[in-house]
């Protein structure tokens, strides 16, 4: 009984595995996401030093943090599967997984669109964009992180 | 005497840094560059279980696991801070910085190589492309990481 459920779970586990992302341990998940959003904060942080007139504005760094930040954005979504708990999740990210879907793909839009103004060379547009993509960090973080 | 140990050490950790990365302490960095590595080995794997037939090819995501490799493999480079030690991470990072140099620049170019491979849609390529990528990890790995 017991390894069938385990076998139900993996299967279950797997059936909701984008198909880009297949991990052998939970614990793989969770390395996976939490490496992927430490990444993302780095340049997010970096830019956000430039948007707020804390850093001197390097144009060309700017645009590669963007990059960066544009496609980590995408990623740490793959690595909640189910039973890949963490300290940091709220459960309600599974049991709210449309809602934690949503305010994930927020971010990937704003974290495009920031990229873009990143692209651009221009401070204004910079800071235009950084307050829209901090909203969508600060939105999942309120409803699906722990505090 | 302390402090001006401290503020040079400072000075010197800032002066080793490229343009695209700084870091408030030692142990951003280190969770950075762990942070990048974990995701870059992540998708590293997903091409390898392809690449030797250990799991079904599916190009569009071989492609997308390739374009992210390439992406991740320019960034842990500059988590290697001067005074960022951990338990992974030679001492010869730092005293023979030149050659560690050479051979996370080697990742870099095989892991491109592969992405363009990956990008074909051909197992082909990406099965000639993987092991010379396979050898930089190891290569670095022998020298630089601890056992």
């Amino acid at each position: 009984m017991n390894k069938m459920l385990t076998a139900a779970a993996l299967v279950a586990a797997f059936a909701a595995l984008p198909a880009q992302a297949q991990f052998a341990k939970a614990e793989d998940a969770v390395a996976y996401r939490q490496g992927a959003y430490r990444v993302l904060a780095h340049h997010f942080g970096s830019l956000g030093a430039m948007a707020n007139d804390k850093a001197p504005f390097d144009a060309a760094r700017a645009a590669a943090d963007g990059e960066v930040l544009a496609a980590l954005a995408k990623l740490p979504a793959a690595g909640f599967v189910a039973g890949a708990e963490s300290k940091a999740a709220k459960p309600a990210i599974w049991t709210e997984a449309d809602k934690f879907k949503q305010l994930d793909q927020d971010l990937v839009s704003a974290a495009g669109k920031l990229a873009e103004a990143a692209k651009s060379g221009d401070l204004a547009q910079i800071k235009a964009a950084f307050g829209p993509t901090a909203k969508t960090c600060k939105a999942c973080h309120d409803e699906f992180r722990q505090k």
